[in-house]
Formats: structure tokens, sequence, C-alpha cells
């Protein structure tokens, strides 16, 4: 990677704090992903994305910039990315995922709020994030109290233009959303100089809606009732989806999809006979936290299916295409951005909706609940999830956590337990 | 209080449960209110009213259902009393400020979200409220994230209809906050079956101003070298203001502010001289939560001004009188109610010049930055207001706590430090 530290270097990152990251990933992602057995070819891609994904991509962001290009930075699935790429601008998106940024984070946040604001703050605030430092401008929304919070400290190195999420669904709060899309639209054309028409916009729209369907495709595929693919290498898919190149990112999980749909048809697994299937609901998990993927999966489970930011919430809808006027687009893309059902809102009652319909979709055992530390929406929407699912004799277990390995053990037996509890519940419908 | 045991049946109370409340509070009360020295006569009143406070006020809502009024509990300073008085129903301020109530909110809330969440949701599930279990309808809103989720386990109980409070304050946003007054207002009309005509809520506005101007009188002698009552005091004139009778609130507040000029006048003060002047600002202190207050004002420093929901942000800023239209008065309560400067908001910055400005009014020696434990908005705000505080030579401390009195000796020994850093810098700039 020495041929990007002059990149590096002209992006204002601390090389020396940059270099202790880059030392801890390798070793990392080689115990939690190379030691998988059976992986899909495909998946090379993926990993040859992780081993640049300080150098590659971040070039070409700069290339981009280098030819007049804007780069903007997002942390959350409302943000509408059809806004950005119709401008010409490049949107990636920036959560956290590692314990390595939360130190700094914590010197300008508190210490009990979610370890993904703190990470993501630590990240910039450290200067060990090549893509927050090639971010023109960020985009902030009022999603919860912690991030909408932590806006106000990232203004001070990078601007932030904050969209206001209303917090509700009803046919005000439609018009309110649709407002500040536009505001967020005049804002991207004034950053970028460049005028967003409807041509722009429709071809955005089916840009992203192309990547949209490739994910729900690799998702299906995740129905299959032996599992081409482990939960997280599906996890990471995702993921790479929020920064990479559109085109390229489509194309290879286009090809992976095929492979994957070989192995259906042959009958090929990554996981022994009878192993539970899980689905996980609750918080996003950003690049690389992979802990609780990880954890089920070597604990004798596995997963087949994410309602997450960073799964189901991020591709399920698509945007309808081939209107009119633009007027008509931001509708339609009004409505789909608030069609996705995250904890902010007050009721959500769709989400209950989703996690039944994902849990008999994808044909799962149990579903495990996953709440970030501090996260307030999602475990405080726990109880009305629960019980809901009690209703519907559905298995469900909550893990809150952060992103350090210290509560691995723990959390790793009371997995072991629920998977048992899993296998036992099985075999007794079976007879 | 053996007379109102008849009425708290009727209202689905727990008798046994409730009557270990009723056990604790006098004790608790004297212990921190009535061990005072030199207090104001004028005090006696609130002292009835604490003794009365499950009593005769609850059997004033009853009369008042019994003709047929309604009566609205509601948990913040954002939800317009002009609405609900002007339908002729009584609102009274709900939130829970004790650490009795803590447990039974635990068995339906996550443990690490904020005391005064779990203390005003378990005060209705143990239902050992008796304004809890008055309310015919409760008003929530969009201010944080645990209350906002918070009111979905409570509409289990009672009805509760949201208000979605925008998270910024742009024009839009006013729009957006006309627009939930106006939905709120149909609400009420709705639940009371009474009109809201210009003329009653025109009364209303003028009777809630007579109200925030009593208060602004009282706070108003605080700023007195001599300070002619306790912060103490003051903190529970205000919780009380939010819920007893508005026209004998008033007029007992106007006679204890007689007392407390003439105070003035003669020079007699409840501290003696050098007393550290603390302005406390952060999150409110809902009834009977006197810790703070209490842990200042026995560890050597005086409570002058609170800048807080339970302070200035109540009363500081009166409506717009005199409007020709309803849609003007409603105009009037949209800038009224949206020029509070609460941490929900981003940014925020007029609460940092509040917390300037009132640290001059009131002649302060210091701030004390007071957070409710897991209170992610106005924790992450005090980052900027210690920096702003730093660049004026304020002194601050911050000190995050619940409801439980097991941190009070920390609390104690970092205050009695910080007050001895006040005085030490006085002397200092004295000579």
């Amino acid at each position: 990677m020495a041929d990007y530290r002059e990149l590096w270097k002209s992006l204002d990152m601390d090389l020396e704090k940059h270099d202790k990251l880059c030392e801890v990933l390798p070793e990392f992602y080689e115990d939690v992903y190379l030691s998988q057995k059976n992986r899909p070819e495909g998946m090379n891609y993926y990993n040859f994305v992780i081993s640049e994904v300080h150098g590659l991509r971040i070039k070409e962001l700069d290339d981009h910039k280098q030819n007049g290009g804007k780069v903007l930075g997002t942390f959350c699935v409302f943000v509408p990315d059809e806004i950005i790429f119709s401008a010409d601008a490049i949107g990636v998106g920036l959560c956290g995922g590692s314990d390595f940024w939360v130190p700094d984070g914590e010197k300008v946040l508190p210490r009990n709020i979610c370890p993904l604001i703190k990470a993501s703050v630590g990240a910039k605030i450290s200067g060990t994030c090549p893509y927050f430092q090639s971010a023109d401008m960020l985009v902030g929304e009022t999603t919860c109290d912690g991030k909408k919070k932590a806006w106000e400290i990232l203004n001070d190195y990078t601007p932030i233009h904050v969209m206001d999420l209303p917090q509700m669904k009803r046919e005000n709060d439609k018009k309110h959303w649709k407002d500040e899309i536009k505001l967020f639209m005049d804002k991207v054309e004034e950053l970028t100089g460049n005028k967003i028409t409807e041509e722009r916009l429709n071809n955005a729209i089916k840009l992203i809606n192309r990547k949209r369907r490739v994910l729900q495709r690799l998702y299906n595929t995740r129905k299959a009732d032996k599992l081409p693919i482990s939960g997280k290498d599906a996890l990471l898919i995702t993921q790479i989806a929020f920064y990479d190149d559109l085109e390229r990112f489509i194309q290879k999980t286009e090809e992976l999809c095929d492979e994957l749909e070989r192995r259906i048809e042959k009958g090929v697994g990554v996981f022994p006979e009878n192993t539970p299937r899980i689905l996980v609901t609750g918080t996003p998990m950003a690049i690389p936290n992979w802990k609780i993927h990880h954890l089920i999966e070597t604990s004798g489970g596995s997963v087949v299916c994410e309602e997450t930011c960073t799964g189901t919430r991020y591709f399920e809808n698509t945007v309808k295409e081939n209107n009119k006027t633009l007027d008509e687009q931001i509708d339609a893309l009004t409505d789909r951005y608030l069609n996705i059902n995250c904890a902010c809102f007050t009721p959500n009652e769709g989400r209950i909706d989703d996690i039944i319909r994902l849990y008999k979709e994808y044909n799962a055992d149990g579903v495990i609940y996953n709440t970030l530390s501090f996260c307030h929406t999602y475990s405080v929407e726990y109880k009305k999830v629960k019980e809901a699912l009690d209703k519907e004799g559905i298995p469900v277990m909550m893990i809150e956590s952060d992103y350090s390995l210290q509560d691995s053990g723990q959390i790793k037996t009371r997995l072991e337990a629920f998977f048992e509890m899993l296998k036992e519940r099985k075999s007794a419908y079976a007879k």
C-alpha cells in the first residue's frame, strides 16, 4: 500500500496513526473472513476491495476530485444517493465500525453514547479515515439524538448539511420530507455547480435501483435451504455497497449471484445441515463491524438475513422509475425513503411486520435482536418487537453490545444456548 | 390524607404500593425543605401544596372531570398549555422525578435510559401516581429518543397524542410546528367537545402569560445581592407551577414575591455572605427531584437561576397578546414555543447565548451543567457550551447523575472543591 502514502499525505492524514490502523485490519480480516471454508470464488473481488480499502477507491475519489467532481459523505440510508449521483458527485457511507476510532471519539463525546457515533467522529478527528478526508461535504440527518448532536462537532472539521427527518409518517410528514429532499437538492447543486435535471435524476434513480436489485438478488440466494454464502460474507457485500464504484460493484455482485445460484442448483452449502438459521434485526453494522455475525457463525448458527440499515432497509424498496417531471421524481424519492422502517419513527409498526415477513421468507429458525450500546430507539423498541414475536411463536434473543471484544465470550455462551434451544425446537416440530 | 382513599380507588390506583410512596415523601421533604433556615413565610403555601400533592389537587381534577371537563397530561415545555386551557381542559405536567418509580419503569424500558423517562413510565404502570390516573389523554412530543419511543409503551395504558417537534429552526420548521399546533388543537377540540374560539384562546394566552410573568418576577428577586429565597425553594415553585390551579398559584406567588421584594429592601438573605452563586443549566428536574439543588445548597453554594425546562425555559418568553385572528394567535404560539432553546435542536447556539446572558443577569460565580444519566442531547451539547464558557472565562462543572442518592457523597466532594475555587477566584478579583 506504500504507493498511496503521497495521496494520504495530500489528504492531510495522520500517517503514523494510520499505519497502526493498517497493521490491525489484515490479520483481523483473515481471522474473520479468510478462515471460512468453501467460500464462493466470487468473494475474491470483495477480498480485493478490502485489501485496497484505503487505496484504490481513495485514488478513484481523488481522480474524480481532480476532474472537478465532489465527494459527499453520508451516515444514513435516509439520505437519497440519487440526488448526489445525479449532480455527478460521489456519495460514500462514512459510518465508523472500528473500535480503533472509539478512543478519539471519546475525546469530544460522552462515553455513554453508541460506538458507531464515537467511531465515526473519532475517524474524522484522528485523521485516519481517507474517506472522511476526501469528503467535500458531510450529510447528516436527525435520526437519533447522538448523531444529531454529533453533527455540530463534525461541523468544526467539515461543512455538514443536515436533513430533518420527520419522526412520524403522516401525510404532513411526507410533505415535510419532500421539502427536505428539495433543500438537499439545492445544496448539492450549489456545492457541485451542476444542475440536477430530469434526465440526470432519472439515470441516477435507475442506476441506484440496479444496485438495490442486485442486492435483492444476492439476498434471495440466502432463502435457499442450503446457504450458498455465509451471513458474514453477505454483510460484507452490503457494507461495501455503501462506498464502492457503482457499476463495478453491480457487475461483480451479479457475477457472484450467478455462482451462488449455481451452488443452489447443485445443493452446495457453506454450513452443516441443521445449522440454525438466524434473522438478525436491529442497528447498522458499519464496516469493519462483523462482531455479531462472526460470533453467530462460529457458535453454531448461520445468518440468513439482516433487517438492518446494512441489510434489507438499504435496498428492499426501489424508487419508482420513468417519472414524467422532476416533481414526480422527487415524490417517488420521498415515498421510497419514507417507507424505510427505522426505530427513529414513532410508531414503527412497519418494522414488526418486516421482521415477521422476513423471518418467514428466509425460513429462519430464530431472531437475534442486536443493538449497539446506548441506542435508545432500538433498545426501547425491543419490547414491542418481542411482544409481537412471542405472539407469533418466533424465538428471539436480545444482544446489546459495543465494538469491544470483551463481551464476546459471554455472548458466545448465550448464543450457543439459544441455538441449542432452536435445534431442539426444530426436531420437536419435525416429529 | 385518609379522606382521599375512595378517590384514589376510583382512579384505579394500587393503594398498597401508593401507601409506601406516601410514607417516604414527608420525611424526605422535611429533610430537604423544612430544615432550611429563615425561609420566607410565603413558602407555607407550597408546603401545603406538597402536603396535599396527591390529595386536594387530585380532588379538584376529579371535580373538573365530574363536571364534564377533561385532564391532559404533558411531559414537555413545548406542548402549548394555551390550547389545553382554551378548551376548558386542565393540563398537568406528568414528568416523574422520584426514584420510587424507576424499578417499575425498568420492567418495560432498558435500564440505560434517563431516569425521568423510567420514572414517568413507572409512575403510570405502577398505578401510584393519581395525576397519571386522572389524565384522559397524554400529550407526547419528539424531543428525545427515549421519550419518543416510551410513548408507544404508555399508549398501551392511556391514549397519547404525539406532537412532532422539528429538530431545527429554519423557516420551514416554523411552518411544520404551526401545523403540529393546529393538529393538536383539532385533537383537543375532539377530546373535549369544546370549540377553541379566538376569545377563549386569547384568554388562555393572557392567563398563562400571567403565570409566566409571576415566575419572571420571582426569578428577578434572585438577582439580588442577598438572596431572599433559596434555589431549592424557587425550584419547588416552578415545579408546582406545572400542575397547580393557575389562578391560585399566580396569586400565592405574587404574595410571595411581595415578601421577597421587602426582604431585598431590608437586605435579608437566606445564605451567608460570599456564598458562591450558581447558575444551574441542563436537563429538567421533575418533582420531587431536588437532588442537585440540595447538594449544592448543603455544600456551601446557592442556586440563583436554572436554565432548564423547570426554570427559565418554562417562562422566559411570553406569547404575543391581542392578536386579531385565530391564525395570528397560532402564529404567536408557534413563535413563542419554537423560541425555547432545548438541546433537542441542532444547532442550538441560542442556549449558549442564554447561559452567558443569565450568568451575567443573575450575577453568578459559576455554572453547574447538570444532565440526567443517558441524556444524549444535553451530554453531547456540553462540549460546545464548555468551549463557549471557557472563552468567556466562566467556570463550569459538569454533573451527570440519576435519581439514586448513591453518588451524593462523590458529587458533594466535587461541589465543595468547585465552590472553594470560585471563592478564591472571587477574592483574587476583589484585590
